[in-house]
Parts: C-alpha cells; structure tokens; sequence
C-alpha cells in the first residue's frame, strides 16, 4: 500500500518558502516578527500601540493576515504606515506563499521592522514557517492562565509572550506567578511582557527589545 | 493532470461518520451540542455551571476535546457526571471518528444531552460536522465585538451563542447592540444568551432553551 503524507509534503514545500522569504528579508537588513494569539486577544490594538510609539525610531510595515475583511489593515493604515492585507478565504492560518507575495508588494527599503498579524488562532498557525525571526505569540489575561499548558507548541516556539489586558487582572482569576513558571518550563529563556493597551502600558518595554533585536540583525547582515 | 482535492474527500468521509452519529444519537433520544470557542473564552466555565443548576433536571454527558491535557475533563468530572477526554495530539478540531469512538465508551441509555466540547478554535471547528443537532459559539466579551465579522462561518452555522464574561463588560468597548445586528444580518434566527459564568447569571435562560430543545427532540424521536 502506497501511503502519502499529505500534511508532511505541505509543510517541506512551506518551509522551502519561509527560508526564501527569510533570505530576502534578511538581505535586506529587516527583522521580522510572526504575531500569533487567540482571536482578540489584542494583536491589532498592540500593533497600533507600538507604531504610535515607535513609528519615529523604527520604519515599520506590516502584513494583516484575515480570513474575509480588510478591518484590521484599516486600522494599522490610519497609523499611517505601510500595510498589506491577505485574506485566507477562511483558512485558518497565513503559509509562506502567501507572505512571499505580500513582500513583492511592499516597499522593502524602507523597511527595519516587518510584523506579519496571522490569523486568530493558537494551533494551526504553529505549524507553518512564514520566514519570520521570530514568533511573537500574545495572551490576555481573560483568556486565562492555562493556555501555555493548553497549547504548548505556539508557546514552545514562540521567542516571546506579550501578556495583555493587564489591567483587567484584578477581574480574573489569572495567575501570573503560573504563567511564569510553565512558560519557563516550557521555554527557559522565553521572554515575558506585561502590556495593557488600553493603558499603554509596558509597550516601550516591548518596542525597546524590538528595536535590540533588530540593531543585532542589521549588525549580523553587515548594516552598519 | 489528476488533482486530487484531499480536503473535499476529508470532508466527505467526515459527513459520513457524523450522519452515523447523528443517527446513533437520534435513536437514543439524545440532543447533543457542539460547542465551539476561541481559547479562553470560557466553554468549560459554561459547562461547569450549566451541569451545576440541571445536572437533577438534565441527564448530561460531556466529551472534552483537547490538544494534550486532561484538565477540563478533570473539571467536568468534579461535577459528578460522566465524561470522556478525546486528546487530539496538537490537532486544531475534532473529527466525527473521534467522536464515534468516544460514543462507543459513554452509557447513552443515561443521557439527554449531550455537549461535545471542541477545541479552542473559531476557524476550523466550523468545517467538521460532528453528528450534532446543533452548533452553539461561546464569545467573551473581552474577545470583542467584530468577531462574528471576522469568523462569519462558525457564527452562521451556529443556532446560538452564548456572550460570556458579561461582567467584564463595563471594561470593555465591547458593543452589544452591534453585535446583535452582525448576528442577525449572518442568521436571522440565531439565538443570544448574556451570560457570566462568575456571577452566575444569565445561565437558566441557557439552559431553558436546552431543556425545550431536548423536549422536542424526544418527542420528535419517539420518546414520550
């Protein structure tokens, strides 16, 4: 009996993709986050926050990932900086052909930071390289404190955790001391950010270890 | 060229299985949920108190889907009645083999309803039938209220949805009225419940609607 691995042959051809997209990104001195987190747990609210902070000392481009409607991209384009919009059709997660090409459209000179808004989803998107440095997953505090051990592998590879909502805590049973503890057990060096958007709180925290990261790769990639 | 589109024949297969559960189901007289959620939004909360004020009136049972863990099924046990984990190794829904399995363990002559809890995933638990009567989404208020805009398939095919959180609601920009609207402009007549599982409000109008719901199937099956 002959057997085909469908999702395996899906995947090998979406990494060749992603390695591409992160030659070309990374040519270009850009660094590039993958931003993942359950529907509404904030991602375009900590978009928005971090361009109004940071649009001065950063030149950011973003790439909305959506299944039907242009809602989010509308609202990074007030920002005022460059956005493109992919709409899925209803699949439940961005791949690498999709963000290959988005980044023919944009403008990538003028570029430092490329953050690409996946889906809402915890799952599916775990599974696919988009090409990104790093995956970037966002929590709120709403959501509950269960979900690193609910849905281990977006945190597993996921370079940092932005915690948001902090200031609905108080309403919410939510155990920061937990979140701690099995985030480090299921990543050691996983970096943690506590952030209210509604506040504008621990942005610049957020915006500051961006800008570090994206200093260290223009510095490897021979940009001065 | 021979293309071969898997995911139609995934689907295919799928609808056979869940019409056999369907059928199995129906003959016992059971009603049975398939609830969906984002992660967090509070299914098994909901679960939790629905059992709590009808476990005398309702004879429930409860499948968990989960990606790894036991510990909504663990929750649902504590609560007295019977329950089956279905762990899907990282996949983002269940699938109505999964659920033929699980149905095969649980003593179906003692239920009248029965909820199968999906994964947390607004995308693609909307694309596999189960064997359920019907779909109800659960939505927090702390998601906000463009949900049903942006996931428009899971809400459309969903006779309820049950608004969680709504204490939390004051902290919000959360809008009930526009929700109501996108709700009814996607299907005329879905139902709406407010509920907050914390305050414990708003779950009897809930399970009201089960119980008729229940009645009715009975009646329709056969059973007096």
């Amino acid at each position: 009996m002959k057997q085909i691995d469908v999702m395996k042959d899906i995947l090998a051809d979406n990494n060749k993709i992603a390695d591409s997209n992160r030659k070309l990104l990374g040519n270009k001195g850009i660094f590039t986050i993958n931003l993942v987190g359950s529907p509404g747990a904030g991602k375009t609210s900590l978009l928005e926050e971090l361009i109004k902070k940071f649009k001065g000392e950063i030149k950011i481009a973003v790439i909305e990932g959506d299944l039907y409607t242009t809602n989010d991209a509308q609202r990074i384009e007030q920002e005022g900086i460059e956005v493109i919009q992919l709409n899925t059709k209803g699949a439940c997660h961005l791949e690498a052909n999709m963000i290959a090409e988005a980044i023919a459209d944009l403008n990538l000179e003028e570029v430092d930071l490329l953050v690409i808004e996946n889906v809402g989803n915890l799952v599916c998107t775990a599974s696919f390289d988009l090409g990104e440095d790093i995956k970037i997953t966002l929590l709120s505090v709403t959501e509950g404190s269960d979900k690193p051990i609910k849905y281990p592998i977006i945190f597993q590879k996921s370079a940092g955790v932005v915690v948001n909502k902090m200031d609905l805590l108080e309403h919410t049973n939510f155990s920061i001391k937990q979140l701690y503890q099995d985030l480090r057990n299921l990543t050691e060096n996983i970096k943690i950010f506590e952030v209210s958007c509604v506040k504008e709180e621990g942005i610049l925290e957020f915006g500051d270890y961006l800008k570090e990261r994206i200093k260290t790769k223009k510095l490897a990639n021979g940009f001065a």
